[in-house]
């Protein structure tokens, strides 16, 4: 963009704050973004007018001329950009609560990331990428533990091993890997070598060498799009269509009605009546391509932000553990916080800790958790090249160490449970419904008549009001606000609500 | 480490240059590394003394507390690693020819790199990490075409179109995707929309939703480890055993024998065999699962340096073009420069270009190059939260302007033959047989008569004379230095290869 449209782009107007403003906060408060320049308001260029705008336009296309561009919601100028709030090339400033479908954790240009990023470390490791399984940084068990993804605070308790990825379709394919090398190790026995039947054979991609084991995973699942873990997705069928796909089983996510509270009984029963599928499924399997692992999102959240109770997740546990099946707990996208907890599978309470869990997103740096019984038997084979980044499992610790020493989990819960029931006095006797996520910190999320009116209500947010969510599922509105959310956003984002919903009725 | 430690680490000792050292340059000569700290020789801190030491020892130990250590060939000091020498945890400054498996282009601790890792627009790239598919920086088409991976001095040529992912496996999977979807769509005729069928049954894995459809790869070919890379990936056993794989075909590379030149007609009919085969499977498979791409590199790496003739490569373009079959070359490993030229594949000369061209490795950053043929009919079904990485985009931007500025396609063809030749000479009557990659820049390779021979031969190499290279295939050596690597390097090499000869005789 030139400098003149930049200018141009700068002259945003202030979204004045109605005096009668049920949400707006009234004073400036201490912000737990430690920077000054966070904006307080969203600020439109021209209110009501289109997003993208002409700037945003301008840019797509450039990069359509190389790039698919039809996704492109709008183009960012993240040097503007600043805390919750996201600044398009058009200069429209708004506030982001989707933050790059759900993956940042510590709003844009938070002081703390960027100190890091001219510190000597991590220009010398941005610098020399090395091939961590062959020849790892002298530091990198200190990046790793000292605060970092694999600090005795971050590990998901009972699980002490950690693989490192790039992203979170790689994290779970790797997960499944180690499954399938452990489950197969269990059959073979302690010790026992490949036969040379199995290493002629895996060269073939035939049995027995190459298994027909398969991963059990559940309907409205979202596991990532690569062809092992597109085999486990099954959120919407544009991700599947004509992509040859293993013949891997799902079970249908239990029929939960919301509030999760007054359907405690109705939903005990849908959650018993899954269960019962799912070992069915494990036990006919078996005759086919015997289930390794299930994998199993804490809420299913591509397919609609879809929960469960905690005692549904703890019967599979305590289920998969009988049958012989490993247990991965995908928290990609809930993982880091946005329930109010590290990690979203903390609310079940597990006697039996999962066999692994899996992480990207908020977290920057991707990969597992898990134990020594799902390392492989022998070196390379779950292995690559560079086998993560340093850099990224550098800005992990440091947002680890935000979080811990910011309180942002309690200020997840805080802000979550001050969202939740707003909401709840504001949906009353609207056409939204099944509004979900109450102690989910602030992944809440609710329903429309129909993806139409869903599209409708994100667009009227983001154009009237310069609040830019994202929707899941056929018709569902997810909030995935940054873990430097605080009450004064929350109004800003209730007060737009409330707007929008009375012009709807 | 401690402090201590460290210091003690930093006293390594200079292998002392014998006044008859046939390789080694005798005079100082400005360097294409533009630093004077770069050191001039390897130097051990105990010539002969084992590698890893203990100080790389303790500290795989500590990694191996959470993490697979048994492929650590040793811990790295990256801070002190300069241009083409790598400092190990202990002090050992050894000549790095094996440049973290072939990924790194421009020596540690490049002046440009690191200039470049200080810019604010590094910095705002790296503390901002946009979902680039939905939200791209203003500057992203910049960031590609100004001299990036999209300039026209880059791309391959009669490909426009780049396709950005995290990783080499990524890279091959996600062009397999698109692939698969525009096989489908030309099946399928212009404009026709999926029918409810195929959304339904690709929601159960099923066809015509999920179709049977495969990758054709050779034996050999090494792709990557997901599950569909892996699936065409024919290197290794323990890169596969255990892995649940798709059915999909293989034929054996062809029967070369080296020196190519020497054995013109044998490797002609060899190929015209192997190319008769391509043809019988692809025929063959229609009934099956049939093949919609074929996959090859232009020297099958990881599988031991398998070569072919530009006219082979020529006539496999032309054979899948006739069958309706997409042809990806997977440049991962030969990409960006070490053969002298920018992309391998060049020196076939096509008519026709190649459907689908792959890269990462010293591009760091990572995709695919492909035409609008090869872009899904609509969008978000090759798609991802990142779609890439802005800052190893950046970085491959920085590295391809200093490839150019600094003419180091030049430097590694000039270097090559010089190596080439020099171990031609070196290796008549020794136990090192079929010398490979006369004009392929660097990248350069020989057998042993064993395993273990091998082996026994990279351990001398770097123990006895600080020289780290890298193996592939049973029995062969590779060399993958530097694209900063230059004739006093390779001298040094020369020489420590024509000592190791002699003790071996």
């Amino acid at each position: 963009m030139t400098a003149r449209r930049l200018a141009l782009a700068r002259s945003g107007s202030l979204i004045a704050a109605s005096p009668r403003a049920r949400f707006l906060a009234t004073a400036a408060s201490t912000s737990i973004f430690p920077s000054s320049d966070q904006p307080t308001h969203p600020a439109l260029v021209k209110p009501g007018g289109p997003i993208p705008g002409p700037l945003s336009i301008e840019a797509s296309k450039e990069i359509g001329g190389f790039q698919e561009d039809r996704a492109h919601a709008f183009v960012a100028d993240y040097a503007r950009s600043k805390g919750n709030f996201i600044v398009d090339a058009d200069g429209n400033v708004m506030l982001d609560m989707f933050a790059q479908i759900a993956s940042i954790a510590l709003g844009y240009n938070h002081p703390d990331l960027v100190s890091l990023a001219h510190s000597p470390e991590f220009v010398m490791a941005a610098t020399n990428r090395p091939a961590i399984g062959s020849f790892p940084p002298a530091q990198w068990a200190s990046w790793i533990n000292d605060g970092g993804i694999g600090d005795e605070w971050v590990k998901p308790r009972g699980l002490n091993q950690v693989f490192t990825a790039m992203c979170g379709s790689c994290a779970n394919e790797n997960a499944y890997k180690a499954v399938f090398m452990a489950y197969r190790a269990r059959e073979r026995g302690e010790g026992v070598a490949f036969t040379d039947e199995e290493m002629t054979s895996c060269m073939k991609n035939q049995e027995p060498g190459s298994p027909d084991l398969s991963i059990l995973s559940f309907e409205k699942g979202f596991h990532g799009r690569l062809f092992g873990s597109l085999s486990t997705t099954r959120s919407k069928a544009v991700h599947k269509v004509d992509i040859p796909s293993f013949d891997w089983p799902a079970v249908p996510w239990p029929n939960i009605k919301y509030p999760l509270a007054e359907h405690a009984r109705e939903n005990a029963e849908a959650e018993a009546a899954t269960l019962a599928r799912v070992e069915e499924t494990i036990v006919a399997w078996r005759q086919k391509a015997p289930v390794a692992g299930l994998v199993v999102e804490p809420i299913a959240s591509e397919g609609g932000d879809q929960h469960a109770s905690p005692s549904f997740f703890r019967a599979l546990r305590e289920l998969t553990h009988k049958l012989g099946v490993f247990m991965i707990v995908d928290e990609v996208q809930t993982g880091v916080g946005a329930t109010g907890r590290l990690w979203a599978h903390e609310a079940w309470d597990l006697e039996r800790p999962a066999d692994i869990v899996t992480f990207s997103k908020k977290m920057q740096a991707a990969g597992f958790y898990h134990n020594i019984e799902t390392r492989p038997s022998v070196p390379y084979r779950n292995y690559n090249t560079w086998m993560g980044d340093p850099i990224r499992a550098l800005q992990a610790r440091q947002i680890l160490r935000t979080v811990r020493a910011s309180n942002l989990l309690e200020n997840v819960r805080d802000v979550g449970s001050h969202v939740y029931s707003n909401l709840e006095s504001l949906f009353a006797g609207s056409a939204m419904s099944n509004l979900r996520g109450e102690n989910q910190g602030t992944f809440i999320a609710w329903d429309l008549p129909s993806t139409k009116g869903r599209d409708d209500f994100l667009v009227k947010m983001r154009r009237d009001h310069g609040v830019h969510l994202g929707g899941c599922g056929d018709s569902t509105v997810r909030l995935r606000p940054m873990l430097v959310f605080e009450k004064k956003h929350a109004d800003i984002f209730l007060q737009a609500v409330s707007e929008v919903l009375k012009n709807m009725k």
